[in-house]
């Protein structure tokens, strides 16, 4: 048992030889990626994960066996309390819990890091979020307002023991506190770990995308958890992949849900920010997904270029903000980036064995390259 | 026939002493008003109204009798096209049409003046707009983008011969070259012409209020036009004044529509201005408005602090917006406002005999003095 | 310290004689009210509350003082999840967590029973809920779905301690067993125990109205928590009480939020059953609410009338529905129930000293009758 | 100038071998079409059109050349007015004007048919609806309620007089009164004469796509109106097409605008159809469209399963409802269907030089058979 685990962890490990779709030649679109082709290649966006694999065999409730984890993206550099940035949001399909929503989409910013993790586990991960939280601006709730933290998830139960709720708030604290910049670990990671997308492997994957210079020259950045689809709708580039695969299903149809972030530094307004959000949804219905009744699609839009002050002295402040007449290059680059980000989840998961053996195996890589080898 | 239109008109003339509700006593909260209590009172915003007043006797679909008008707001004092204002909107109780609201939701903008009219005028109205913005702007459909003017409706046709969308193109231009700022004729004038509310005569309102120089000293200005309302359910004040009148109600209970206009020179963007425009409706429910399953119940709000530039060549404008966190002096204003501008509406509006013999009696000013003497 | 929470305690025992707006004059609208004049004059209703109230003096975080509850809302007499019942919502100013909310939207349907607490327990009670379900349906994220239970708040945090997250979910599942039709406790009692509403003592209310036969003879009821508004706004019936009163007001302006469930037996579909929702808050604003910046004004309708099955093997199920033309007295019976569960909050609430000396006055009745004997 | 219309109105006529997407090897999908492969499969569904095709050369405002149309959707045999339709909406991208939806999103139903046309004719359209349904229910507007018909518009003033406001409202009622089942006649016909998609001549569009008994049996069918979208961003079938066309674009890049009519004999409430409106925007995506800044990306569904009384003496009526948990292959039938009308559009389409010489050249068939040819 705990052979496999070792084994499995070991290739978590984050090398310079990930393979992404890129590397089985998988091109969506024209515009050009940032350098790290990740959401942190917008500056100050930081990512920590905290994966926890461990157990096998039949399920027992609370003990294991535990697929899962915690993803939380940072969106500045300080708590993001005093110096609230701009947001909006997207709900495609609300078959999920998604908590902070309701206040980013009044008050139009962000003003905690966001969480994905599973959805049972939902609950513990916001008071690791409090904790971290608190600890940062100590008048949280005393001489300061209340906080809602933002915390997304996906159902990884064909996988994990998820009434386990295994992610404890030290698992957020330490997620956090390791946040970094530079590339993401994609696929079987943190809130990746037991989540599955058409009938695959799936999990964390991202992507992004530069705008030209006489375009603003802004950064778009995504990151997604996939645990959505069936297999038979898995198109890549288009090509109705997924129904030529002659591999086996997991355990159970598996609608799940697929939680997306976008962030940009472009300067943006909350409304102009959930119009980025609902076209994260159009780049990945490109892969097959028809959004199903079952699935929670829901995609959280910030920007880095303003802060929002927390109960300022002054009554107005001033932003820059883009004209709507320029949009156009950043929906492209957020479908983009969202197909890309999907896919390269989907190229980066390992094949995992969870609770009562469920398995969900790895995206063929032979079958893809054949796919371009034969087109191209 | 003739003479008694001849009457009505005489009453319509806007004089000095147009009675309003503070006097009879009603004081709708604790907020100062501007210098003239109306819309008008936000700088650079004007007003036009063409009324609609002849004929009377049995309906004859296309002759009349005819009580039903337009009202227009200019937003600006040039056209807006190219100078765009931020704008929201909000429909507490969709029963209506609501030509430009899908683009005002979208683009956050406003971009025309907006009229308001009887339900069965609306395309002819929008023609008018049509007409007066391509004289402004004649590149619109040919070099430049097609436009969406913003007409709002209500029901007048238990007193008006809706069928015959009496309101021409010309009306509409007529309204708006005369449209002023100053004082605001009320009750039986313009698209109020017909109205009906409370089961009383009902149609245009007006109030504004003033923030003091702490809270910003911002000015906010509604004008509505009021169609909405069962006699038992009218309160003044709190007082349910609408059960003890004892008056005959006009033909067929009319469930009707309220459509709502704020004004704004607080630096606003579309999501705050959409909030602004949900205060409206509160106002307007301490009345006794419970939002009827018939009604049209639609508020836009705009604000003239900022102007959004059109395909402009910078990619970015900057913006002076009000932090959030100030807002609950405009939310009071907005309410209050409101209240105030449908008991200015109701106080002002005159007795009106229309089609088929059907009559809309004014709210009797006797029976308010009587009350606000009974209880102060 | 413990002899004056024995005092308190004493105070919330529930008795025939508990002070109710309608015992102080207060006559609102024209409908008639339930049995019970609350929520459980719905059929199958069903109301638990476990309320926190020790400590006194200084904040230590995590120790207390406390103030604070939970108050669970049973939507039918098993548990809900293979019976779902059809459900809607209205977010009026969205300040606030509402655990939930989303698949409520998305699904139009009510799966759990609902839970009312402070907003830093808000993750504690959905555990509670969890628990409480998984005994019921085991299979619950394993064999079947995950859960998503629904949780509203307001902030508690001027009276309580509040960071100390102190209703567990042991408390949860208590109030859940405990919940019983017949009347309900109000005021400082469950989730109210700390809410201050207008500066002063404020916390759960309900109310119910019934339609006549020819109405269809439905029953509405409300119940809220109340903890919200500034004291200068309060009017009661209209008249504006707050500003007379000449008590001191809490530890800095709270402004809070106000939560509301809404239950009919009316067979209604989830696009009706949020436009009832909406008219809760119609109904609010009439006590002077004007949904402030800070405010989490949320509601939540449902309908007992018909049950959607849990993964049928038919594809299609018969509805009941109601006719939108005959929904008028619904929507008067929601506003008027709201405004009354309002001011039986406040009537109801007793004076706390909460968390630092803190101290939230209750409404005082004097005053109230002294107003209505000067105006009736 | 005559010859040339004369000889282009030919190719307009209707013929059994009109060439549609699946004759070039294009293969949307896993699921079956109806009998027509159009949204007139869905029974009692009926299509009428008018196109108007004449003029050339420079642009007279008023005169020509007009490019332009109207399509209407009769949803029953009957009128719609007293046996209405259960509806459902979404916008993706509201940049349009759409008359009606305000009161399809409240009300849930549909009681007109829906006409489409070009953005500066809606009013004039909207008024020939209004002609066609007072004729066949005079009491509208009299003893009856006013009516809201549904318009939706696309800009075609890059080839039409768009200015010129050329569909009267006689063409509306020739096109109501011509409506018929069977085949669909596609591409540059009614009110699809003068659209422009991704640089190349759009215009109407259609298919369906039929359920296994297994899964209900229900038929689902789309018809859109094709203006959206740059060259650059064309996929077929997820082939980046629109990049290798070495074609000429039409003067000034078009954003445009989709909108989108869904029907389905399955039996959905009004959130269902909003569901299944939501997803036509995914099947579109997969042609490459981003929902541009400038498009009016709206759709519109529509069950005719059921029928919703007009003012009733019965408060309750029943409906059959579709369990929300067999709606997915309705999803991927809206998806599938919503991609392959848009094929089918620009299949069908042929060159038109319009205004000024402006020319939207149509898609090259041989270029997508070559596409196909050289990947299978």
């Amino acid at each position: 048992m705990k052979t496999i685990s070792l084994v499995l962890l070991t290739l978590f490990v984050p090398t310079a030889h990930a393979v992404r779709a890129r590397d089985l030649g998988i091109q969506v679109g024209r515009m050009k990626t940032g350098k790290w082709n990740a959401i942190t290649d917008v500056a100050g966006v930081r990512v920590g994960q905290k994966t926890l694999n461990f157990g096998d065999g039949k399920l027992v409730i609370g003990k294991g066996p535990v697929r899962t984890g915690v993803t939380v993206i940072l969106p500045t550099e300080g708590n993001t309390w005093n110096e609230k940035l701009v947001a909006g949001s997207y709900t495609l399909n609300g078959n999920g819990e998604a908590m902070g929503l309701t206040w980013i989409q009044e008050g139009g910013i962000l003003e905690t890091p966001i969480a994905l993790t599973n959805t049972m586990n939902v609950a513990k991960v916001q008071a690791g979020l409090i904790d971290w939280m608190t600890k940062q601006v100590p008048g949280i709730g005393v001489t300061d307002d209340t906080v809602c933290p933002v915390v997304l998830e996906c159902d990884d139960s064909t996988l994990n023991d998820v009434r386990g709720q295994h992610v404890s708030s030290a698992d957020v604290v330490k997620a956090l506190d390791s946040a970094a910049s530079g590339p993401v670990e994609e696929g079987t990671v943190g809130a990746g770990t037991g989540m599955i997308s058409y009938e695959l492997k799936g999990g964390i994957g991202t992507s992004s995308r530069v705008l030209t210079t006489e375009q603003g020259g802004y950064t778009v950045g995504v990151l997604l958890n996939a645990n959505h689809g069936r297999r038979k709708q898995l198109r890549i580039m288009g090509h109705p992949l997924g129904e030529t695969l002659a591999l086996p299903s997991p355990y159970r149809p598996q609608e799940g849900s697929i939680v997306v972030i976008v962030a940009t530094d472009a300067p943006l307004d909350s409304r102009q920010l959930s119009r980025l959000a609902k076209r994260t949804m159009l780049g990945i219905s490109r892969t097959g997904s028809v959004a199903m009744h079952g699935s929670g699609d829901i995609a959280i839009a910030f920007s880095t270029a303003n802060r929002v002050p927390h109960y300022p002295k002054a009554i107005t402040y001033n932003m820059k903000i883009m004209s709507d007449f320029w949009m156009d290059p950043l929906f492209e680059a957020t479908a983009d980036a969202s197909e890309e980000a999907l896919l390269n989840a989907l190229v980066a998961a390992q094949k995992v064995v969870g609770r009562d053996g469920n398995t969900a195996l790895a995206l063929p890589h032979e079958a893809v390259k054949g796919l371009f080898k034969r087109i191209n």
